[in-house]
């Protein structure tokens, strides 16, 4: 796997306790398929994300059959999944099912890291009624990923409600003043509910990557 | 009152319905005195907005004895105001103290035209709570003004609980992310709520105005 | 309906008094085709937003011939419809043919609500005999939407002729400086007329929502 | 008056027909007076810009007295003026009293060149009629200098009912979305009318710049 | 022509001497043809502008043998064209080959008006001695019209050599930094030479216009 | 203390386990007088952050006297405060000595709540030596805070060489391109190491908050 | 190769010591034609810079043929190349695999130019081990050119350990807040670490042209 | 010196090879006195930068009267001075006299580490005979620091005059569209001519550190 252009981080799980995982985005079929024949001769287990539906069809068919492929998250697992060893500590909560993709690619690397989130989706707060229906339930797990676009109003009312762990993810669901996801970014970031911890914009893998490293300090996981 | 460079729009009340105000930011102390001695000569009743305490001083004694200041929302009544002829059609909600500069803004340009508007101040939703305590008090109002810095969350949990007509002020309150106010004013225009108005940052005098001329439209006042 | 990533908020026409509609711009053809055959059994009537001419012919033939689509707002209505209920109430003017879009946009909301609206297009103030021409006619109005792009001009002008409740929608017309409806939306907001109200970029949609939660505080309809 | 740090650029005059003048915001009182002395010195007659009445006040008395100072355009005459050589072929409109400062530093650059300009102030289109009743007066000049601030509007109406060369000056009067002036550049950039011209933020000293070019391509001055 | 989108503003020439020309950008080629027809069937001749080759393969083919099509300015002319009126007047001067589309929409927009444009490309000042070999050329016209990207420096360094009126057209040449043309354009507006005039990005029609409107302050043409 | 204006969240720490605190930027002495008074009568402990010099000294002598302040991060604590009751669990690491401020801001937010945080300042990774030496005791916290300014690369660096919990302040130190912190949040918010956390420009506050929390998700605290 | 809109700049060579080279991104196929016959029949070897594969594809086949193309960076060369003339005095060192071609349009321009250049890919900060592991190899060459999108931290580690000339190339990898290359840009230009230089995003080729111009001012090749 | 909150970076030096400085910007009159204490006591020689005469004012006057004090950069000497060791090879070449104090902060820099350099001082490029009587003077250089602001359009022109290394400067002189020094910044970096290299806004300092990291890869000084 070491030609010139790509060194992989190895020892990366080995310091921070975190896997790898391809980004495909940046990357081509012809790539992607070299990684993943690495993977497959170390019999490693993969997750892969922002892997689109283009990009998939151009794998060759054997590499596409052992894929297990999310096309609302555009992720997708490879080789050997590690079992569910834990679960009821994260909760991932998204305002609108245009947030669904960003929700699901969270509880995808979680489950990849073997930790089963629960997903409550379409609570945002213009029906405030919708998330007063399960807030007894958000608040039983002890780290909350929220999930919300355009003025990501979602975030501090749950930062008022919710006394855990509170990952806001800003997406870049919206248009015109929603900036791209600028807006929703901005709105978490000077919430005027105190102690809320913001992701980059569409970050689903990076707040599943943080509610992982809160695990560990929890010493519920190696890290 | 005619100088080369100042043409008073004595004509916009007769065709807007909107009275004359006085902007003072921009202006001199010496070119506040002139428009005040001019409308002392005509008799007429005036609003100041943005006179600030060192510009209030000043002042001739005798002008600054003629005004009715309000230090919060640094505006002044100045000669003859009009009756309370209204009451109990517009309500003014704020989400924080730090809003309540824009709010008396608001309130007392609505007091300078007649109308006496209902101000409930501290509701912001990182505290849910307070808002709910209030919010049949605010459903009987059938035009509300949404006053909000920061995430200005406060402007779509409010167009999700209540029917009315609802005009929302972004406030400058905050920093970093808050970015003086673009934040509130973007999550406002981008909120998951429908059917949301907004004005300039900060611009209490315009929501006023624009519920004046929503009062015009009811048929309670002349336009 | 209510898969996990889909929870339909069927308690907010009885809440704000808007009913459901379907913006279907993140949706893919197969979650519109769910929710059609859900409004079908239901026999609701459902107003579509954003539909593209790529996504309506990629829904099944029955779905297709069920909607009654406009190729310039990329609107849709399903199902029954509400007959006209108040006409002469609102305005919409448009400065030029290319903010034909979102002015139809406004107007197909508005009588998908069963309301018929005025459209006044190509008024843009470069050409001032264009606006003179028709001021009259907006004047019998008491609410009017003006739509506009580029420098967004018209809100200005309209905002000194007009008394009654003006809701400004700026549209991203224009290229370069026009910075994609920024410099419309800030013009309308930062504009010397007073009382003007704004809307997102291109949201002829919430626009609409905004009139009718008027028409709802002066008594013509239900909140 | 060659140290160093200073050289002046003499040739100028002789190269594209406009003088030298001393943009004053960037320099200490201390060099001011070094420029002063030399024009003194060499009988020439200078334009200082941005001159605040602070920096005035520093200056030696000598020096002072010899300045022919405006307070409202903080620009100042210092030796030696030209006669007016030309009139009634420039017009400055203004749309607001705070846009005057720009304005007269238009008015007074012109006249340290020997045009008279005439001066039209706060004749903003938010209140069309102050505008139409000059309109034929504006009219007449083959050149126009539009100044105006918030959303300029005025240079759109303009450029819709004034056919000679008309060249806008955005200034930073408002607030919030006026953005410093940014919103008025963009709006006369992007403006429906075509053929408008634009300059800087609140650099009335350029458009002057502007118009003696545009007089020197009439054949009504050296250029 | 007259459907409720669309107002020609036939009126517009008679006012402000500029005539009506038709920008494709926003328009389907339906509509394209519509006012193709209707310009026949009065017997005027047109300018289109931003007609992309795509758009032009869609009209009807005895249309498209009609237009005279310039594939770089991606303009067309339509009709009975002026015969040149007026020649040596006004020189185009583009930075590089780049900018030569921007530049051949200013020559063609002018030859439409009837004027002869004198047309240099690729007199970047980076090449500095490409610029002086062609100065005098540039200097016998009493207007220029400097096209350029990237850092417009060729603006500056024209301002200072050149003592006509100088229009200047930012393109969006360029990419990182050069900000889709946001660079050259502030560049032009915050230059050191004094009296520079700017148009929006890419604007070659708007310059056109503001040289058509300084050729009519000459005397040279109708306003 | 329930004046028109101000409504105390006193159920605050009942609902998300974190106390009251008085954010002093946007209050005048006068009102933070009446809070103290309040607080005192209450018997309440409190914090104040973003207290200036200035506005400290316009307090009453009795209440200056009864104030705990730190003249680096402009926090007081007033009144009876609780005992350091965990210790160990939190790190705060600070690029530069101008990050000092936000740094101790977090550290006294922390003891405040009875947490004694380690402060480990001036180890930006400009000379990386200095990280190295602390990397091992930074590893010992199971939550680290890292507060960095203009590029904000400890932020990273920290990320790959630590496997808990990390909440990154991005400071307003630098100039110029530091964009006063916008470029040291996205730099955090982009970063290449998974799992970062990020709170708003200089919120030293934001982050002790969210650290509050996780340590009622570890079970250590009461949230 | 004179036409009216191209005016190739042959003396560049002589007067900077920098070579012909082609940006493709602006032109057409056909452009690219003329000047490959142009530099065939003048028997010169040129760069071609940003050739994508489409565009590559249009050209005649007997180019193609004569083309070395690097489908990586989209460079090619054609006509005859410089030997090796340099070797060892350049690094080339990238953060991550999606920096690879920026650095290898660096490398090939370099090669271009007969200079051999070492190439240092993903050695990425996350994984600081990567750079330790190669930082005597890169110390050795006097000149490095770091490339680093997303948060550019890999520049503020390089300018700590390493002594040289470092020139810094922002990459637009990333997304959400990596704002296009905005964010590695501005943290490369507010690095910690000191006497850093910064290219624009993605320019290769300008940081090539900049080693060229070090290796000329060291007397290593003729300017 | 080393408190908690600083920790000198001692062996930067060493390291690579440049000395330590004061950024005087961010930290009071007592940390400053603190640090030439310390170098008193070492007898080290110091570079103080950003040091505004205020906060020189304020320190005690035995170390007043030990600083050598430039107040036109705002730059100090402090303790021993290294001889002049190289001349000849580096000249700073500025656009304006507004521009000197960042040229300067550079020259001191420089004459900090035993460097003198050339100073050549307001060239700008619209006036062009003023840099071209010093171009062969600016060539004799291998090494030229260009300072620019506004439109900074003195980077391109000299970037095609000049073959040297060229570290470009952007300076925050200019107003409006000027955008504190971001134009001058942006237009460096998209400079038509090829090799510039650029710093942060008004880092005269930086610019001086990366000629000094030049020199040694000239084998001129020891890295």
């Amino acid at each position: 796997m070491n030609t010139p252009d790509v060194v992989f981080d190895v020892k990366r799980a080995h310091r921070i306790g975190l896997d790898e995982s391809v980004f495909c985005a940046g990357k081509s079929a012809r790539q992607i398929e070299t990684i993943l024949r690495d993977a497959a001769a170390r019999e490693a287990g993969l997750l892969l994300t922002r892997l689109d539906a283009g990009k998939l069809a151009d794998l060759p068919a054997d590499l596409q059959a052992g894929l297990d492929y999310c096309d609302i998250s555009h992720t997708a697992f490879f080789g050997p999944q590690r079992p569910v060893a834990i679960a009821g500590k994260v909760a991932i909560v998204a305002a609108g099912t245009s947030d669904a993709p960003v929700a699901r690619e969270a509880e995808r690397t979680l489950r990849h890291a073997g930790i089963a989130a629960g997903l409550i989706v379409d609570v945002g707060v213009a029906g405030l009624w919708r998330l007063m229906d399960r807030i007894e339930e958000i608040r039983r797990h002890p780290i909350v990923i929220a999930v919300a676009g355009m003025d990501a109003a979602l975030a501090s009312v749950l930062g008022g409600l919710y006394a855990g762990s509170l990952i806001c993810v800003p997406t870049s669901v919206g248009y015109g003043a929603a900036e791209r996801g600028r807006t929703a970014l901005n709105a978490m970031l000077a919430s005027c509910a105190p102690g809320l911890l913001v992701t980059n914009i569409d970050n689903g893998y990076g707040a599943a990557c943080a509610a992982l490293r809160m695990l560990g300090s929890m010493g519920l996981r190696q890290a």
